[in-house]
């Protein structure tokens, strides 16, 4: 069930229709407790107060309108990447969480599927996102797409034909569809438009997908074929077998970027305060993505070795969103640390690790070495107090255990 | 007031604030007209009969309902451009009307703007979208990208914006909101994910402008900057000055494909039936766009150098959309006359050209030659009274020259 002779959209089309594995719907029930609480706490953080999206409908939205599924979907998968605390795929490097949960749950309420269908929907839209994002490659990335988004409205539209049960020609439109709606710049990071490109490919799936139900038509091989969405936004064709990568999801315990984590991870527990020199080596990738020498806002600490490093060693907890804010980046104690900071690309490290060097001492840490599923349990559940308090942390988890639509959506709105 | 330092978005910038010449206006009245007969006939036309948009708010919609600005946007751009019987630019090779013009209509129903302002952010739209063109280049569109809906995106986000009265730094926003949101593929062309491209054109532009003024943050060089749109998406970063190239608008006569144009105007009042061998040439880009051997739709037909000659030499009428019906496209006469017919590019000729050998005689047409502006009108009137009618044709003509908004947009119900 590798590839096949027509590319990757047969690879997205067997995700549509495939029978996830018991263990890695236990993993998804964590992304999508994660999921949740990001979206309430992301409602909270107040940077999209502002925004104003209609409201006509029956989906949940965390602003607390209720909406159409598209305007839902918008809604939730940017208010859900807001924090940029939401779980990550290192496999193609995106967020498949916010953009399929997002979707999955939006069309589930509209068309009044079970929990269980929203989360395998979500979790094969999940698949589907990393399997395209591994077809489109490295140049995709490199040259500035932002894969959440792009690779994220192929997922997106798997998951919605899933639970409007399209026919795998409607489906194929659909994805037809998706490669042309299909969108995202990583210019956009350290701005509100890196959260909306979230939304975007969410509402990209969802609208894809049902237009396609409608009889729209498209190209039909519009992902793979020439002058499609490969050929164009400048993806690789890499050859991608059917597998269940979401087992092995990375989540956030640090509510900044995920190129920082394993530094931060590495030098856990240690007093930085009277370092003189700390030395970060990570894979080059990350130097365009998270190394902004001299934040002036909390967002962009958000994306800076230096200043997180400072806020370890002054006592920040990072693991804390309210730790982000403009003051801290302005502090001078911290802009002064900064200085002691220097990263280097090391392409003999894999994205997933960290070797930094204190004063001559060597830490490391590696994202990859794998978490038990209880572990991971325990920790989200301790996030998820953090971000949305225990009481509807509780209930949230509760809802999704046992696999509680109604209340879950009940639970989302602030 | 040429491209400054900072690249195509000053530029940009500088036509959201112009002010219109009397006379590149009055070609835009033209081009509304066009526009409305269009989409009007899109709607009855029925390919989109079963799409279906949620509908809340006070603007006008092709369908009859009424929608938000979003909404309506997207729907009006995509019916307007369902028939592919729109205003064309050949300068960079886009649609401009069908994406701004949704736009500003939409707009200025929501903020109450009168119809001469409508008609300037439509026009200035429309002036940024060319220039949009013109700044990524023949790349961007031969690499497989939909111009008239990615440059599209940027005009209509000026549009937007100008009738939202952002200041420029909030114009700024919309922008890089919109360099993030742009997408649209050629690889769609014969679907109805064409016509669908300049709707969500429409609507990008209309959304990324009522964000940026509800306050959402984007890349201040989204459009130009590193890993922007340009970039990203194999822009060539020409050099454009500002200038009114809306005054050089192309209209269509033929209810096909624009590239099949000079060709049809070069023969046109000529015998076909008995011609043994027709020799087309004609610029090489137009080979990928428009010159599908056999055509089995009528919305194929539509991309067909051998077909359309075909229904020239058998008295089917091409200014008729009613002409271009599957039946035409698998006529057997007309199957065989295609045989008889040849294509080829010729890259000493414009894109605008047309070099036609029937039978050793040589006919030749060049749209580039200006029509006298009362020509164009007395062609478009006759052009929409076979669309809408001649009483409908004629009150749309009434209220664009009284300048009446709230009429004009009584007149777009079906």
């Amino acid at each position: 069930m590798g590839q096949r002779r027509d590319g990757i959209t047969a690879l997205l089309l067997a995700y549509a229709q495939a029978e996830p594995p018991e263990e890695v719907r236990a993993g998804m029930r964590l992304s999508v407790l994660d999921w949740a609480a990001c979206g309430l706490a992301g409602r909270r953080e107040g940077a999209f107060g502002g925004w104003s999206v209609p409201g006509q409908g029956p989906c949940t939205r965390f602003d607390g309108l209720a909406g159409s599924p598209a305007e839902a979907a918008l809604v939730n998968g940017t208010l859900s990447h807001a924090l940029d605390y939401d779980d990550t795929h290192f496999a193609h490097i995106g967020h498949p969480s916010v953009v399929v949960v997002s979707a999955a749950l939006a069309v589930a309420e509209a068309v009044g599927a079970p929990f269980a269908d929203m989360l395998d929907a979500a979790l094969v839209g999940a698949e589907a996102s990393v399997a395209a994002g591994l077809w489109l490659g490295r140049d995709h990335y490199e040259v500035g797409y932002h894969q959440t988004a792009t690779a994220g409205t192929f997922g997106a539209a798997v998951t919605a034909g899933r639970l409007l049960a399209l026919d795998q020609g409607t489906m194929r439109h659909a994805l037809g569809l998706a490669s042309t709606m299909a969108a995202g710049l990583k210019s956009q990071f350290g701005t509100m438009g890196k959260p909306l490109n979230a939304g975007l490919a969410a509402r990209a799936g969802v609208e894809a997908a049902h237009w396609a139900g409608q009889g729209m038509t498209s190209a039909e091989h519009g992902v793979e074929g020439p002058l499609g969405f490969g050929a164009t936004h400048h993806g690789a064709d890499q050859t991608v077998a059917f597998a269940w990568r979401m087992a092995a999801v990375s989540h956030k315990f640090h509510a900044c970027c995920h190129g920082l984590h394993a530094t931060l991870e590495a030098v856990r527990g240690l007093a930085l305060a009277d370092a003189r020199q700390i030395v970060v080596r990570v894979h080059p990738r990350w130097l365009s993505v998270c190394n902004h020498p001299a934040p002036q806002t909390g967002l962009e600490a958000k994306f800076s070795y230096a200043h997180v490093l400072a806020m370890a060693a002054h006592g920040r907890e990072t693991s804390d969103i309210a730790s982000f804010t403009d003051a801290c980046a302005s502090d001078p104690q911290m802009v002064a640390f900064r200085d002691r900071v220097s990263v280097t690309g090391d392409p003999k490290l894999s994205e997933m690790q960290a070797h930094v060097t204190v004063d001559g001492a060597v830490y490391t840490h590696d994202l990859d070495t794998p978490q038990p599923l209880e572990e991971r349990r325990a920790r989200l559940r301790r996030k998820a107090q953090t971000l949305v308090g225990a009481s509807r942390s509780e209930a949230l988890w509760q809802a999704i255990d046992a696999g509680d639509l109604g209340r879950f959506g009940q639970l989302l709105v602030p």
